[in-house]
């Protein structure tokens, strides 16, 4: 069947979750296909932000510590972010960069299978098109603890699940494919040949349902800029099962980044570091409060979908969209050499349609770009979809669709200007 | 001779930096001498920070990175800092937090020193009396690596300068004495001995002069919230010298957070790890955005005492108020247990003075705070001041002296509610 603009009007009107958009500021004339990378402004977090800096930085002073909650946002935070990835309070824990708090919680998996005495145990296992700074981390962490990591593809990993696998190191949805991979089956899998579980939830955090008990996730990281609508360069998240803190607490395991706010007692300034217990032991520096505060009102966003359904719900609409987006490239844009990345299985899916050209993706991107439609590039050869339930509507997708066709079949993609590449791309 | 308030109002009235003043939105009713834990809020920030919610990430979106420059934010206010610390462009990085950063240098230190070969060299030696977060950070690099850190009063450092001595890591202005190091009489002993020198300007940047290159120091890290006035938990710094950086790249030695923003190509998305060129090998995570965009106005009011005479100025009027401060207190508040715990001797000062009492050191600071005259506790015994020169007058020191006197002689700080502890003190 022919899809027209007029059926996915109607998609919209009839969408449960529409009131939702309203919680956002969209830029006019954008269609905005890029909360995987940095997702949209919400409404709140302008005012929200004005207040830490005017009443709370500003009047209040180092009162706030205590006056304004500072002190607990890292914990309130990420009790917030838990409830959207199937964690119980006080297992998670907002502050720092993705990339350092992979470093505390691999590191952490290191140390927990050292402590077992099983030499033979040196392999960290991860996929070879996993974001980058994981494996750069990975790879850092190995070279320091004499491990190997080993990159392989994912219908791979089975195979590395042996007595050698220490860690296995994942990200839940490929950021360059945009397939998910089933977390309790994955894990069960690492957990029956005696390794850890790590998961990065950066493409899934506020994307797609996770329960990282339910499926027995050793460690998860995740981003805070791009589900969850945090603000570019928003602090991240942590998760570490319950176990592993009380086996860290009973061998006096620390997380190697042993900063003054992981201490039992911060404010009595002793000399030796002494880890706090719980999820506090994983903490590092003063918390970043303007970036905490924004990525509350981020989190908030996310947290407004409960009443209607929340994760399923929005789960539900974003297979909606990438189905849409997925049937119309294919009634639409046939035969200018697209071919989809992501698989069409909605078991395998994430909330990204991710399409591979040989020649000329960065420029049409760019081309794209230049008439609102904001997608991103991936070398070498992405084009990369991201789909939030939250605000993205059905007929955003048929414009966007439309804007891609025009842009293909009129070639205005290969004008030199679209073909300047920028610092970041 | 006695000093009246009319001495201090001629003071300020004489004041070349007192215009540096109204850079800054101060509360009514508040005599602020806590800008060494956290500095005030410059009237700039509310509106640029405004802008980058607003402008950059509402209307941007991920177009910002390039159009607003997000990508060299952490290049563009680390250089800026290097203004203030006696830095050349390209050796300072902004972002993270003072302990993360730490870990950094200090684990790149000891891979230099392991590189060499000698064995016998495994001592880390600071100060007992450091911050905390720095001795606990480097207790975890020592069980790590195998090196022992020895906590030593700062007379004896000296003695300690032997051939076990790795790597000599001090706080150039100690946070509980306001003692300051002769950062290039100390760095010569470590070098003279063999070892590396690793110093926290957490007190130092932006309150007293500081010339990293003339000192011939090997890393630095420092704070931002504190007398760079960035905000509540503000991304700090760290600066590395050349020679460092260069044997890093011979010899293949990365610093431990070996994120994507450390790679030499970070956008080309490559699996392996390959560090950058220069200063950026040090970094890790995404930046913090908004964060460092409250901090780059911060450090604009710091460097817009250049033309008056930069920190040279700022050191004269900060050694007024300290002298000015000290007098006081021995004259007005003689007989009611306060010991001067910071040195007279302009040489050895920082831009603080603490007092030690034996008894009631919190309550009183809780009174002054009452009274609106904001200092901090430093447990067990510390009352602790802080004076930044870009903001305080010398009438302020003299009312709150006299705050301070009045707290004494009338025991209101006996009262309950003064006793009350808080999460944060």
């Amino acid at each position: 069947m022919t899809l027209t603009r007029q059926d996915t009007q109607a998609l919209d009107a009839q969408d449960p979750l529409a009131p939702l958009r309203r919680q956002f500021q969209l830029p006019e004339g954008v269609i905005y296909l890029d909360g995987n990378s940095l997702g949209v402004l919400p409404a709140a977090a302008p005012s929200r932000v004005a207040q830490a800096v005017q009443q709370e930085w500003g009047e209040g002073l180092i009162r706030s510590w205590n006056s304004a909650n500072w002190v607990t946002l890292p914990q309130r935070v990420g009790d917030k972010i838990g409830r959207l990835v199937g964690a119980q309070p006080g297992e998670t824990l907002a502050g720092e960069s993705t990339s350092v708090n992979l470093y505390k919680v691999l590191a952490a998996a290191i140390l927990l299978v050292k402590q077992r005495g099983d030499a033979a145990r040196r392999v960290i296992v991860s996929e070879r098109s996993n974001f980058p700074t994981d494996l750069y981390i990975a790879e850092g962490l190995a070279r320091q603890h004499g491990f190997e990591l080993k990159l392989v593809e994912p219908d791979d990993i089975g195979a590395h699940c042996d007595a050698t696998l220490a860690v296995l190191m994942l990200t839940h949805v490929n950021y360059r494919t945009g397939r998910m991979h089933d977390m309790a089956a994955v894990t069960r899998a690492a957990h029956a040949c005696g390794a850890l579980a790590i998961w990065d939830l950066a493409h899934s955090a506020g994307a797609v349902p996770v329960d990282l008990n339910g499926a027995d996730a050793d460690f998860a990281i995740g981003c805070g800029y791009k589900y969850l609508n945090g603000g570019p360069g928003a602090p991240a998240f942590l998760w570490v099962h319950p176990r592993h803190l009380r086996t860290m607490e009973r061998e006096d395991l620390w997380q190697p980044l042993s900063g003054w706010f992981g201490h039992a007692a911060p404010f009595e300034f002793t000399p030796q570091y002494r880890p706090a217990s719980g999820i506090a032991r994983f903490a590092c520096g003063t918390p970043p409060v303007l970036g905490l505060t924004a990525l509350e009102t981020g989190v908030d966003t996310v947290l407004a979908a409960e009443p209607l359904g929340g994760m399923a719900a929005l789960r539900r609409k974003s297979l909606g969209l990438t189905d849409l987006f997925i049937q119309l490239v294919e009634q639409r844009c046939a035969g200018h050499g697209l071919a989809l990345v992501t698989p069409t299985d909605h078991g395998l899916r994430g909330s990204q349609v991710n399409l591979a050209r040989a020649e000329g993706g960065y420029a049409i991107v760019q081309a794209l770009i230049a008439r609102g439609v904001i997608g991103d590039f991936r070398a070498p050869d992405i084009l990369r979809f991201g789909f939030t339930p939250l605000y993205t509507r059905f007929t955003e997708v048929w414009d966007a669709v439309e804007h891609l066709r025009q842009v293909l079949e009129s070639g205005e993609w290969k004008e030199a200007r679209f073909n300047q590449k920028a610092a970041v791309t």
